[in-house]
């Protein structure tokens, strides 16, 4: 609980003491409100208990009453009755006035120390990447399928399985899977990949992967996509155009600009090679289908967004960190292209890609 | 969203319209709902525009009025205001109707095929387990601290670092991180370890370990003690306390009863011995400050709990999992025990431990 112009409020579990104590803020235990005591009080109404509890702990905070405003994840079943609750017991409490989120604006630009992290992770990331690259490379091949030191297919499961040892021997975390989508599953943008899918040669395979730090931290993410051996011409062709629309955005990016611009940017852009995009055609499945690319740092997602309903936050400022992941999907005809790496803007406005990888469609087998 | 007596519908964002479709529901992509369109409508308000696309996507599923329960992970900062305003444009919809979550409700028990997936978790996690000890084990000590290949003492990042890295041999995944604490920090029970701490012999080490299944599933959750080398006389004391307390506690155990009956029996058991509980002295930092255990499955924590403010579904059924943790915590005295198993009441009533570990207190060095 934080009052304007007072220390904030750290309430912890009993259990969570020394980690409460550890951020060096004011603490209070939860065992100084047992919810029995309020529940005995509200006969045995667990809503109204709860929602009394609370009023005590933001009352012994100094909070009680003016604007205030919630922040972070919760169960929003037992969250929201509680909360409506209490704006009934305490109406001279308000709410509803967050409507911007300010942990989100806090997070928005990052300082010096922060971007050596994201880069950190950066490079452990393309180190897993070509890590990956290089197994794939080395396998035997049989038919066009990759066939593993066990006599069968290699298959996408087992190459996620070497992906999360090699992040975990990096001593990193990998709390949201990645994409290793091979085929039509390529052509997909969110698919996370079939397991049992097998890798074969000339097929588009998308590889988006965002680790982040031991313990909880901070996130990169960056994809490729790479035809094993050797690539169709319509596959070619297909990545030269997102490789074209990613230099051309890219390189037009500015500071202080909406990145909404970038989005609308890569639709035209597209739009002019025959693609469909979501800026004309909003519910195409097929061309251009998301986004241009997100914030990135302590969530994978956060802002600035590039979304075309652009709101104040999804600017790209001075210490804005964000992707940049223009892509193409076909489905139906089993490929899709995308290509990601995350940039910031540093402090004179100037953009920068975090860390260098190769650019390459075909991956030669060794 | 699900309307009594009919299909449910997911909405989904277009780039998931596969992983949707899996799912075997009815499904409707956001993408017929653009933002843009409802943002224009209420003079570019987004939390009155979220509100009233909400509407609209709920009276397309076939809800327009009557009580509406809420469930899942939100952010609470967003989605307050939303459901807020929801329920001041839909009058007809009474949104505080979900007191009792019925999705906790639905997992609370468990089939055989969740059992068989729960113990084979839990093989997974005590063959970790037994890595752990025969690597501590297995090192060299030097005035009673453990010396690695390096030369350097082994600290509690290097096991951890293992830990995590046997669990992804293993492809399943630890995302709420372990315990591994050593000494005063063993003392503290959710204190999760400090990174730099070295292995000394003769210590308690608090070793709690919960990984889930690879992708994401049910979660296994486990506890020992151990003193490496030898065991000062108060820690073997305090252990053998621990020891026979779980015994007797889980020895009662019966099918049908509230879980806060094993509760109150830990509490008075440890009383009876002569240590502070949170029965009789809740603000307590020593002694017995916690729940005797948990309810186990997709969540690490679900119903039934063991708290004395019991509700409805805080009651030991056949097919419910869930932990048994005694412990006892002197955290001035350097020292602290937890032991730690999971259990499942079968479907005629017996209550059975899912997998197997030795319980001692020492482990000698080889």
């Amino acid at each position: 609980v934080k009052k304007r112009g007072a220390k904030a409020v750290l309430f912890h579990g009993p259990m969570e003491r020394d980690e409460a104590a550890r951020t060096g803020l004011e603490t209070r235990s939860y065992s100084y409100y047992p919810m029995d005591d309020f529940l005995k009080e509200c006969n045995g109404d667990r809503v109204q208990a709860g929602a009394l509890r609370l009023k005590r702990m933001l009352a012994d905070a100094g909070v009680s009453g003016g604007k205030l405003a919630l922040y972070g994840l919760s169960d929003i079943g037992t969250a929201y009755p509680l909360y409506r609750t209490l704006e009934r017991i305490a109406p001279e409490l308000a709410l509803d006035g967050n409507k911007t989120d300010i942990l989100s604006l806090a997070m928005a630009t990052k300082d010096a120390a922060e971007i050596d992290r994201i880069r950190k992770m950066g490079r452990i990331t393309t180190s897993v990447v070509a890590k990956t690259a290089d197994f794939l490379t080395h396998q035997r091949v049989k038919d066009d399928t990759l066939i593993g030191l066990d006599g069968k297919p290699v298959t996408v499961a087992k190459v996620k399985s070497l992906i999360n040892l090699w992040l975990a021997e990096a001593g990193v975390e990998n709390p949201e899977g990645c994409i290793f989508a091979i085929g039509r599953d390529a052509g997909v943008p969110h698919s996370t990949g079939i397991p049992e899918d097998a890798l074969r040669l000339g097929q588009t395979i998308v590889f988006d992967i965002y680790p982040c730090e031991g313990g909880g931290g901070y996130f990169y993410d960056f994809t490729r996509t790479w035809c094993l051996g050797y690539a169709p011409d319509e596959v070619k062709k297909l990545y030269d155009q997102v490789y074209q629309v990613y230099h051309e955005v890219t390189g037009k990016l500015q500071a202080n600009q909406p990145f909404s611009v970038a989005q609308r940017n890569t639709c035209e852009l597209f739009e002019a090679m025959g693609h469909k995009t979501i800026l004309n055609t909003p519910t195409t499945e097929e061309g251009y289908v998301h986004s241009i690319g997100h914030g990135l740092g302590l969530k994978i997602h956060e802002v600035p967004f590039s979304r075309l309903a652009a709101t104040e936050e999804d600017k790209l400022l001075p210490g804005s960190v964000f992707t940049m992941e223009p892509g193409l999907y076909y489905p139906e005809r089993g490929m899709g292209v995308r290509l990601e790496d995350s940039y910031w803007v540093n402090p004179s406005g100037k953009i920068e890609k975090l860390v260098d990888y190769p650019l390459e469609l075909v991956l030669e087998m060794k």
